[in-house]
């Protein structure tokens, strides 16, 4: 008897993150299944209905809050290495619909880990964080029940990386991020600061807060969880709850998009030509005929194109069902114009997106007090 | 042939620092002898006089400074976990010397350290640093030619460690201070912020400065250098500069003064009577019976008590030269009487000491914005 080789499982915050096998995120790293939650949920979003967020650690806590009308927060945050993206994307989604449903919430412009991680100085992130900004917004995000920073100027964030590093060993680190420079470990502990920053005081004090997140920003998770638990005594701190969503297919069908790539992805500031020709060059889960593909239909599994429908460019179940099932799966739609109709959903999402981004930046700069 | 052990020595600032044979400094640390710049120092203090400052790195650059009448700045501090002592007392000469001699005279209070090394939370470390300064201030540190600082306030320092720690690899915090929890890499990272705070723009930009130091803290000093250049294209800063002062013998005789056995120092807030004591039940380089020590002479090298003249209680170099010669060596003087003579040099300086800082305290919590 053989067994099959274990699928590999990567989580990596400043690497690449490949997960091959969901069962063994549960099994392994401790994260629960999301589905099973979904009826105690008075108005999911579509990512939760979808499966796109299919994971969480302690989201419970936060839900009994929601019921309950008590206080509680949601937290996350972009790195502003470059223009909002699809994965930005889904994380801003995220932040926004706990908003609306009673979170506090606080958004990080993670500028020290984009210099930290990827060398971007602080004068060029600046820049980025300007747009990401004013991208959250037009998405609907609402500063006044909000609180939007930047790390580098946010002594409170720093100040707890400095106390928590004293409650971590360099074994720990290197469990949880092998082994990096010192600029990787102080930026994982400042974003221990940020997670649980909606807890200090000035903020309200201790309460469930969720942090909804890429699969590949779980080892954050696990420190931080770690660290409230080591530094109760003094903060008081409720452990951080977190939810995961799966990473959007990379537009050439590898697991994820990739920055290095630019064909692997599109940002919301590409012109609707560029974004229109990225998708019409994307690779898809479609037979090598058109007669095959009627005959044997397409695979929506391994498909991008599928992913953007159903992560983000569908806006009713019914249509990512009946292109999964009926067109996909049952050979009725032929890619090329599975491609033409998302180009049509995507321009228009784009166009006005734009368009309202544009209105914010001002009130994006006033947020982060820029020239 | 069988050779000599190598002699034991060393240098952990978070540590037991232990020198048994300067000479290996010079050859092994790339530390230079002082002696050979005695010279060009206009009106050297007693420590450099005496030897008690032994070494150097690149002093030259400074020295240069003060004779070309260019800006130059002195940085150092003071760890804020108890009152000030004999250690304390050196450094702060130190730094006052060169401040009377032109330098813009920096002096931090490193209360992070003291929380990440001691584990002394910040509120506690803030009584003591408002003692510490009035200290600073009654042995004739002017605020006005100089900038005290907390770290823990201190933005731009954190902000310089977050620079600074994309450029430190985990080998060579390794290879500096050993494998160590977070908070002790943290805060040697925001030393090298203090170290080079002295060049930043705000402060006049580039320039020698000089760090007088314990040879126990020569790691950070590595540290520090290795980061200026590697940082020099973004800050343009000159390597600091250093000196190093030996470490006065614990009273018990052993090497090093040790805050775990309060038998083996005295602080300056001590009673004169508690002082006394202590000298009195010092160890000595005494011999067993009077009758022998009058015949051989003691020795003055082993002996703390020869320490305390030498580094702080003889104004005049002649005194310390007849002490160790005539007096020890020569059996003229039996410990007894010079532990009596030691304290009654003590007990006046203590006294008038306390009496100057009580007026500065007022002075030293306006300093550090502490009510």
């Amino acid at each position: 008897m053989v067994d099959d080789p274990p699928a590999k499982t990567v989580i990596d915050p400043f690497g690449t993150t490949v997960i091959e096998d969901y069962e063994r995120l549960y099994q392994e790293f401790g994260i629960q299944p999301f589905k099973p939650l979904l009826d105690q949920i008075p108005d999911p979003s579509a990512a939760m209905r979808r499966g796109v967020i299919f994971g969480h650690r302690d989201l419970e806590r936060v839900l009994t809050a929601m019921k309950n009308d008590q206080e509680f927060a949601v937290m996350s945050g972009i790195k502003p290495t470059m223009e909002f993206h699809l994965g930005t994307l889904q994380t801003a989604r995220e932040v926004i619909y706990f908003q609306q449903h009673g979170a506090k919430a606080f958004y990080c412009i993670a500028d020290v880990e984009a210099y930290e991680d990827n060398g971007i100085p602080f004068e060029r992130s600046q820049k980025y964080a300007v747009g990401n900004v004013a991208d959250l917004l037009a998405l609907g995000f609402d500063p006044q029940k909000g609180f939007i920073y930047q790390q580098s100027k946010e002594t409170r964030v720093k100040d707890l990386a400095i106390r928590f590093s004293r409650g971590v060993t360099l074994a720990t680190m290197k469990a949880i991020y092998g082994e990096r420079h010192m600029g990787l470990y102080l930026s994982a502990l400042i974003q221990a600061g940020d997670i649980l920053l909606p807890q200090l005081e000035e903020f309200g004090g201790p309460k469930p807060t969720v942090v909804p997140v890429g699969i590949d920003q779980d080892p954050h998770l696990r420190l931080t969880r770690d660290l409230a638990f080591k530094f109760r005594r003094k903060y008081n701190f409720v452990p951080p709850s977190s939810t995961y969503h799966k990473l959007i297919k990379g537009l050439d069908g590898s697991p994820k998009m990739s920055k290095r790539n630019p064909m692997t992805y599109f940002t919301l500031q590409e012109s609707p030509e560029v974004i229109s020709k990225k998708i019409l060059m994307s690779f898809t889960g479609g037979r090598p005929t058109a007669e095959e593909q009627r005959r044997l239909g397409a695979n929506p599994d391994i498909c991008p194109i599928y992913d953007l429908y159903l992560f983000h460019f569908f806006e009713r179940d019914e249509d990512v069902a009946k292109l999964y099932d009926y067109e996909c799966k049952g050979g009725k739609i032929l890619c090329g114009e599975d491609k033409q109709r998302l180009i049509r959903i995507v321009t228009e999402f784009v166009k006005e997106h734009q368009r309202k981004r544009r209105q914010y930046i001002d009130k994006a700069k006033e947020i982060l007090n820029v020239e």
